[in-house]
């Protein structure tokens, strides 16, 4: 055994996977006074770990066995591994080294029914598992992440000390709650990563509208932004595009944004988060369509190649729109990003309703209020709505909410015609205001559509004057 | 055995299933010479379809037993049952009465995967499996649908004759062709039916508008879509709207459309066709919008109590507006239409090329000209595209629509601009268009996105001045 090894029996926390976010969370955890042994089977990754971050109550080793006995028991053991086959790799090489009663949480972006499995399949061998949602980067996993960790409640027991040591502060408390059983952690996180999808594409598109539609420069979309920042819109993502659109290229002095190709990468969640909305029947589309403008720039050549055969529109904006746009921009973004964190409100009650979860909206507004990518000023008055009408069908009908869209609305409508006019593809703001307006219309044309249904497959209807008559069949033909 | 079955032995096909799909093409395998006998579970199904139908060489029985004996070997039994399970069940009573070289045909929406499996299951017993799609409702399966097989080309050579001569047929020809290799029809029919989704919601919009925009009855909007079906829009979709917007309630007098409930059912191949379109990668942004269409319309009572706390706006259109608005409709509704089927047909290329299929998108377009639901003039250049351009990269572009969405897309910008200003959801329209202006920008703002990723999550970008320099990442605080 190593002198570092033994130096460091009795072990109150392992975390298993020091890449950058478990690094970091295992920094973050020893600097709350925990004794804290890492493992990664990459022993160099172990060095450079002691080496760059070199921590008193921070151990490594490559060794599996020697990780798992340095634990107090019950262990506590945190996996920060790829999602995926690695976990549950990462399981049988833990079985027959654990005791009954350890825990092991699984703290990436785990498929929320991977979850439900492994959580069955630790139970059956005495061993508790939790699934937990980190969110943060880096960043915030080294000082304060929003943590939304999923499983039995007497597993949340075991760690929340550590959990709550760790997690980000805010006036509303510390980010982080039980958020319920099994997959609920990873659920809410899946669902957290699905609106910064598409919250990150209502900035793109903003900047896109800001930049053709007034020729305006990187910094002078971050001088606007920095503006809007200090009110209603403030949030960490519009904070870092001003960061990101203030930063020069060191060799040519040039915005580096501008420099940055313009294809957007991904890593899973938001398709799951489309996907599993279609099985539970929850509309999102604007996370459906920020989904589909990152998959649109990956298709760089194709676009250029396209550019030479579809020239779009030459209209131009007058000096009157011109003068407008900005104070549009600003009511659209807030609006519409009250409708993005709506659907996934909902897309949460679903699940929650779905599997029996019984997940508070209030309490996860409130551990999103700080740590996470998607933090925002706008979720205390979100948190207020659902704690004061936890029944609540939609946000957006909300007495918080309702009233600032109707006063936002017709800057919004205002902002999608003049990109609609220019040929700047804005799919968030217009599929986030079709689900506005879809949601608040008494009458829908969906008639039509069913009596289509009918009149060519059978599929029957429903009558407006015979609520009561059930399904009934015409012969449309006559 | 009964009097029925002597008389029938030598049958040469089979259909399980009597429900209203298997019995009308039972029908009209029969009425082409086939001797056909006929299963279904239910004997007072059997027994219906004798007194409905009766027909000389078509003769049932609710015996699995006697059914298969009743048949010439190589056995050719067609499936239409329900999707899932029942398929499941069916092979398994059938396998111990099969012999090797006999050919069993699904022919309903499965789930192309099942297909896949299916296909592998049966060969490993020496039987031929094929994944039947088949649209065109009760109609087309009774008078000529179109037919999309896929599965092993030597059991599609077995079962050619006689689709053959049930399949619709055209003047490019018959609509049946070999789709290609185990899930390819299935595939296919699936896509088809996002498509169809797209369509219908398409026309939905257009009525809407066109009833709010400009106040007409559903005989006003019947008028204009009869023109339209003189021209370029011409479609078996715009045909049944025109039935069905003319159609008067027998009782009350009424359009019957008018009696309608405002809530559009769906069967699950929708639904498919946006969750495997986001696995492979493929955006199809107008059929997953129409699908949210269909589930926001389902919300009536939540959408009836929003239209009390969310007025939208209170615009109307100028006279010069209303002038146009029915025109802009009809280009948007043609161009938008183009616009769905590139989507699906991209989405067919990319499974076929994932799956090695080798499908032949000029060949789909040729088999949908006839008999199925989204049939449409637009077909014949369509399929004129493909032929000329096999390896097109997106429909968008080629010679035969790229010309035509240049001059319809002012028009339908217009339909979307007063929609938006009107508060009329136009999903459809509005995320069509933001796909052809995304597909047409050689710059998007996924600059900002990639930077942001890099910023707070160290993702890592490309930089358009270094295209060799491979993935990089910047510390974006400094």
């Amino acid at each position: 055994m190593s002198a570092a090894a033994s130096a460091q029996a009795g072990a109150q926390f392992g975390v298993a996977g020091m890449g950058v976010m478990g690094a970091a969370l295992a920094l973050n955890i020893a600097d709350h006074g925990f004794r804290v042994t890492a493992w990664d089977r990459h022993p160099e990754r172990i060095d450079e770990m002691h080496q760059k971050h070199g921590h008193p109550e921070l151990k490594g080793t490559a060794s599996m066995e020697e990780f798992v006995s340095r634990l107090e028991r019950p262990r506590r053991i945190l996996l920060m591994v790829t999602a995926g086959a690695a976990v549950d790799q990462m399981l049988e090489r833990l079985f027959p080294l654990l005791s009954p009663g350890d825990v092991i949480m699984d703290a990436g972006n785990s498929w929320f029914l991977d979850t439900r499995r492994r959580e069955e399949l630790c139970k059956s061998k005495g061993l508790h598992f939790l699934g937990v949602g980190v969110s943060g980067g880096e960043e915030g996993a080294r000082h304060g992440p929003s943590i939304m960790p999923g499983g039995p409640t007497e597993a949340y027991a075991l760690v929340r000390p550590v959990l709550e040591a760790i997690a980000a502060r805010t006036d509303e408390g510390l980010c982080v709650t039980h958020v319920g059983p099994d997959g609920a952690g990873h659920f809410v996180k899946m669902v957290h990563n699905g609106i910064e999808y598409a919250d990150m594409q209502l900035l793109a598109e903003t900047y896109d509208v800001l930049r053709r539609g007034l020729g305006l420069s990187a910094e002078g979309v971050a001088d606007l932004f920095a503006q809007w920042n200090q009110g209603i819109a403030e949030s960490f993502l519009l904070e870092t595009s001003i960061k990101v659109l203030r930063k020069k290229d060191a060799e040519t002095g040039k915005p580096l944004v501008d420099l940055v190709l313009d294809k957007a990468g991904q890593k899973g969640t938001g398709k799951w988060t489309v996907q599993v909305a279609l099985d539970l029947g929850v509309p999102v589309p604007s996370i459906a369509s920020a989904l589909d403008a990152r998959n649109l720039s990956s298709m760089k050549d194709q676009r250029v190649a396209a550019s030479h055969k579809l020239k779009g529109p030459s209209e131009a904006l007058s000096s009157e729109e011109k003068a407008q746009l900005a104070a549009w921009a600003h009511d659209a973004l807030y609006a519409a990003r009250v409708v993005t964190y709506a659907q996934g409100m909902r897309l949460i009650q679903a699940a929650s309703d779905e599997y029996k979860w019984n997940i508070s909206l209030a309490e996860m507004a409130r551990i999103w209020r700080g740590g996470c990518i998607i933090r925002a000023k706008l979720l205390t008055p979100l948190r207020e709505a659902f704690t004061r009408q936890p029944e609540l069908p939609n946000l957006l009908v909300s007495d918080a909410f309702a009233p600032v869209l109707e006063k936002l609305s017709p800057s919004w409508r205002k902002l999608v015609g003049a990109a609609t006019k220019l040929g700047i593809p804005v799919p968030v703001f217009s599929s986030s205001l079709a689900y506005l307006d879809s949601y608040r219309s008494p009458e829908l044309p969906q008639n039509l559509t069913q009596a289509q249904r009918d009149a060519f497959g059978a599929h029957t209807y429903q009558r407006r004057d015979k609520p009561d008559a059930g399904f009934v069949h015409s012969d449309w033909n006559s």
